[in-house]
């Protein structure tokens, strides 16, 4: 791959740089943290071969960079990285939502060699001591790119399936249509069975594991979350309105001891969730 | 342990069989299931000693008799097996609920040998083939029991103990409302959000992991849900509301852009399922 730049090294960026590393893919992996306690964890474990101090100074010779910091960094350092990389430089980023990415790149001069990555792959623990070679292991990873940067899709293409991953192609606005549904939604759904829980007074030791996965990403991390909440699509306010009636449906049918019609609707949801 | 019987050899009574023998803490057990296929599946694994073709004969001449069955079949046999035992014959069970429990083995002249069990590990998948030896590694166990059944309390927590489980005591309409929280909410959650993404018509396959986490539940056996919802704590009908209340604030707040309730509701939960 050359040499690989990695601007943000939490869960995601630590990650890729572990597993770029760990299965020598590249020449070289420079690693660049805003947190130098990760820069430094980062050179300790191998998983960068140099720690710059700033990021212009991580991007000056690299063959592709991947920005994995948090949304509104993101948008950021790609509006300004086009000035500071040369033109053949492939440019990469792991963020959740892509069309605004694709209009950062556009502005930013980069709309030829910026390709948009988003591995669905993850955990609700951040920073680079929850980071691990084998994360996009099996991964699915959204690809966005414009027809003129194909070219450096395909690099990006083989650094996720260099690491583990398999790359799919999709558009902006469609993928983040989608992740409203997939991603966003599920996470907020945990935040508000937590918060009735919490406010029942339940000790979450007293879950089982059901329960267990049902709040996990209650501990997510809520700056992460608001970044990605400031830009996601509209439809996700139509899918929380639709969770709220289907609650208050399945609260009546309780009530009323209708269990004919909870069967059906558990009959359903496990047709589709076994496809 | 002497001779044990097990009553149903799905997933719950097929791991406990399994888990018995492969530690060697019974003399012998006896298995029964009203599906053939799993006596015959029971046997050929070595979970069970003998398969029984009838419950009766299954606990004919046990010293501690363990019921897993689904809710309505256990009440019923839980009603039936004081007359079919000895009375130093310890009788447990494993349902989701204790209150119809108790007031079963009551009206069937079991109170002070009966010894409720709820032991807090399972999977959305069901029967025999879902079974396994370490289901209960780690496990916390409700156990509710009068008094009078205090020879059969240890008598029970030592078979729980010795496959790896925690017994924990716990009044019976405690343990039902504490379930309503921990265990039944999040399973209608999970059917919840799985209705509307399936509305939605998003492919399951499109999931990440934590979408995957909040739906897993979708995927659990209907009857058997249905069952315990009869029987549910009115605790639960509250909850759902509480969850279509929360789901139509978040929507407010996202709609209105109020990002910072959001983030607030976030550090609030996160702080609860961390501690």
């Amino acid at each position: 791959m050359g040499r690989v730049a990695v601007l943000g090294l939490g869960l995601m960026g630590g990650s890729i740089a572990r597993a770029i590393s760990e299965l020598q893919i590249a020449d070289r992996v420079t690693g660049w943290s805003p947190v130098s306690s990760e820069r430094d964890a980062a050179l300790t474990v191998g998983a960068v071969t140099f720690a710059a101090a700033g990021w212009r100074e991580a991007v000056a010779d690299a063959d592709l960079v991947v920005v994995a910091t948090p949304l509104s960094a993101t948008l950021k350092l790609v509006g300004e990285i086009g000035d500071a990389t040369g033109s053949h430089v492939t440019v990469t980023d792991v963020a959740g939502l892509k069309a605004p990415l694709e209009e950062a790149a556009s502005r930013g001069g980069l709309a030829d060699r910026w390709v948009g990555s988003h591995p669905m792959a993850g955990s609700e623990s951040s920073g680079f001591w929850a980071s691990r070679a084998d994360l996009f292991q099996g991964a699915r990873v959204w690809i966005v790119a414009a027809e003129a940067a194909n070219d450096h899709r395909l690099t990006v293409e083989r650094l996720w399936s260099g690491i583990g991953a398999v790359p799919c192609g999709i558009g902006a606005a469609e993928h983040d249509r989608l992740m409203a549904s997939v991603s966003h939604l599920p996470q907020l759904v945990a935040n508000i069975l937590a918060e009735v829980l919490e406010q029942a007074g339940v000790d979450p030791d007293r879950l089982g594991p059901g329960g267990r996965d049902m709040t996990r990403l209650a501990a997510s991390d809520p700056g992460m979350w608001a970044d990605i909440l400031a830009h996601a699509s509209p439809a996700l306010v139509g899918a929380l309105r639709g969770v709220s009636d289907g609650a208050r449906r399945m609260a009546d049918r309780l009530e009323a001891e209708d269990l004919e019609a909870i069967v059906q609707v558990m009959k359903r949801t496990g047709g589709w969730r076994g496809r």
